[in-house]
């Protein structure tokens, strides 16, 4: 049979092994991963059922327990990269014509209102200024319009660079009957997160920013009120891939086959969260912080404004003004490729105004600053 | 603030830098991973829109239209594994109420209709015992008598093991005005593939079987008349993260942002995809064939039988009765935990009665088919 073939050579392209700059990720992410993540993340995959693997998904759960700071049984990574989490959280929770609350200030509080109505939600939302955050009066007000059966709000808005504060929103989602689900993909492992102390119901996150890990494996985690809203569904989850009723047999004790898992990104997961419970969480948080106020300074003291307000700025990611008369896209490439150094550009309505600059996982650290600081002195001396 | 935290380091596990066991996977998949492979994977990540990593999404693009021969131009890998990309088929090609005829003679067939079911479709199934095929005759009576919107078949049914021969399969879908949709999971790279020429729709895979890589970025291919149907939709595709209308515009030429690849997968997938082009893809379809008829010979020779009739067995997935009196669960445990070799069991119809034999990608080699008969024959010597 094999000699009749008419093999088309088109597209058989003759390429050289793999060459890729060596950049340093000061955008909204990617991030640097830590090297000994790489390096782990290097070991000869195994099965997705053997007892090593196994052994391997129970540390990914309690270590990612201990960075949520959760007890909450279901707690896992998705096999996708941080919208998939996203996407789990919203089609494990949201039935058909259930009322879903969005706060939007900012791309990914569309991004959630897009995804909830896939799924055939009544959508309502509240919304600001991007850079800003909703006071708790207002989610009140809010809740009491809405009675929604879900309040989604997006913790670190990755487009703004601003933090959602939660402290008391889980008691009013309580007093309203409704669940809380709360976006952490640029908070998880960077910015103070105590998901059961603020009575968070869902979180999802991702692993390529604050955790300093390449991405594709990225954390869900779902408590009690949100299982039992599971498990009273009238439907099937309307996504097989993200179905947590399937998900969490093979995560539990039944360790009933699902789906292949993505082997050599978990073990980077399991080697990024070592690394963080070896640091303590609470003392990431603080490098974080630490860092991204040198960061502050040294842009406030070239010049440069910042989008939010200092009091909701996030640890992990800073929206930088760019000045008047700065073509914002030139500067961005040109620290690509004169100074490997990516940052990020703006979003939706913060397109053309500001640069985002990431500190996150590995990538917090002062040499970070440093090098971002030069290079763009560098650039925007030449560009004026 | 950081002060009055208090942490609850309960699930703050200590652990060593990983160890995982090297294993010779020779089971339904995942398979090892080439070396170099691996080393590509190591390569610290960029940004999803950084230059570099556009240029290495065509080089994938134009590599998988390749090893599966089409010229379809949306063809992409989906940022998941194999199921996830399944998932993109369904979802982008099924409307609610759409008629969908599913060949299911094994478990990924049951798997197809489960899926299909939760995209609204009105699912008809034909059935085979689970290790045979459909013949020309038989799909073109079901076609008749459900006229269905999709037809969809399973290449290479890792369940069983068996090749559904599709030459011919193409022309009556277009005689019936249907789309063919294939699962080409466990034969892209190993098994004969020619999708144009056989008039495939729409296709799916994995990275961690015939190609050699690990798991966690899933090639997909839609044609025109796939595409076509997917444009003229009434209702968005239910599922944000695979919805080729947005995928495609990312790695189409606008490149808009949708979502965050698995960026060092795909540095791992394109050299997969780069070694199958040196070799050639119909070397490889050869090497697969060569290798697994010596590894069925020496099975036979060993008295072992095997569940498929030859003509119709797949060259990366060979099924072996598990004798009368031997216990086959204790045997692929030994295998594993004695001689580091993983072999599958069987699953739904065939749970208990097989075992499931890969030589898949890199592992299909004459001295993986040596080290499994050592092994194999020492455990069921010590089983007797």
């Amino acid at each position: 049979m094999m000699q009749t073939l008419s093999i088309d050579n088109n597209e058989r392209l003759q390429l050289s092994p793999l060459t890729i700059p060596s950049r340093l990720l000061l955008g909204p992410g990617p991030s640097n991963a830590h090297p000994t993540v790489l390096e782990a993340m290097n070991t000869p995959p195994v099965g997705h059922l053997d007892p090593a693997f196994l052994e391997l998904m129970d540390e990914i759960q309690s270590l990612l327990r201990y960075v949520w700071q959760t007890k909450n049984q279901w707690t896992i990574a998705i096999s996708g990269t941080g919208s998939a989490a996203m996407e789990a959280a919203i089609a494990n929770t949201i039935e058909p014509t259930d009322v879903v609350l969005i706060g939007v200030a900012g791309y990914f509080g569309n991004r959630l209102v897009e995804m909830a109505s896939r799924y055939d939600a009544d959508v309502r939302t509240i919304t600001k200024p991007w850079g800003q955050v909703f006071s708790l009066d207002e989610l009140r007000t809010a809740l009491q319009t809405h009675r929604p059966a879900i309040l989604a709000l997006v913790h670190a808005e990755t487009s703004t660079g601003a933090r959602q504060p939660l402290e008391g929103v889980g008691e009013l989602c309580r007093e309203f009957g409704c669940l809380l689900l709360i976006d952490t993909v640029t908070s998880l492992g960077g910015v103070p997160l105590l998901l059961d102390e603020w009575g968070v119901d869902v979180a999802y996150s991702c692993s390529q920013k604050g955790l300093g890990c390449p991405p594709g494996a990225s954390p869900l985690t779902l408590g009690p009120r949100a299982i039992e809203k599971l498990h009273r569904r009238q439907t099937k989850v309307a996504n097989w891939y993200l179905d947590m009723t399937l998900l969490s047999k093979y995560w539990g004790e039944e360790r009933t086959y699902h789906h292949t898992a993505p082997i050599n990104l978990y073990y980077a997961l399991r080697e990024a969260l070592r690394l963080i419970a070896e640091e303590g969480i609470e003392n990431s948080w603080q490098r974080h912080q630490k860092n991204v106020e040198y960061l502050w300074e040294r842009l406030e003291n070239f010049g440069l404004s910042l989008h939010v307000d200092k009091q909701f700025r996030l640890p992990t990611l800073t929206t930088v003004r760019i000045p008047q008369g700065v073509d914002g896209k030139a500067v961005a490439r040109q620290l690509l490729n004169e100074h490997n150094i990516e940052v990020g550009g703006g979003l939706g309505e913060l397109a053309g105004q500001v640069w985002r600059v990431g500190l996150m996982g590995f990538n917090s650290r002062k040499e970070s600053v440093d090098r971002l600081l030069e290079a763009l002195q560098q650039v925007l001396h030449e560009q004026r």
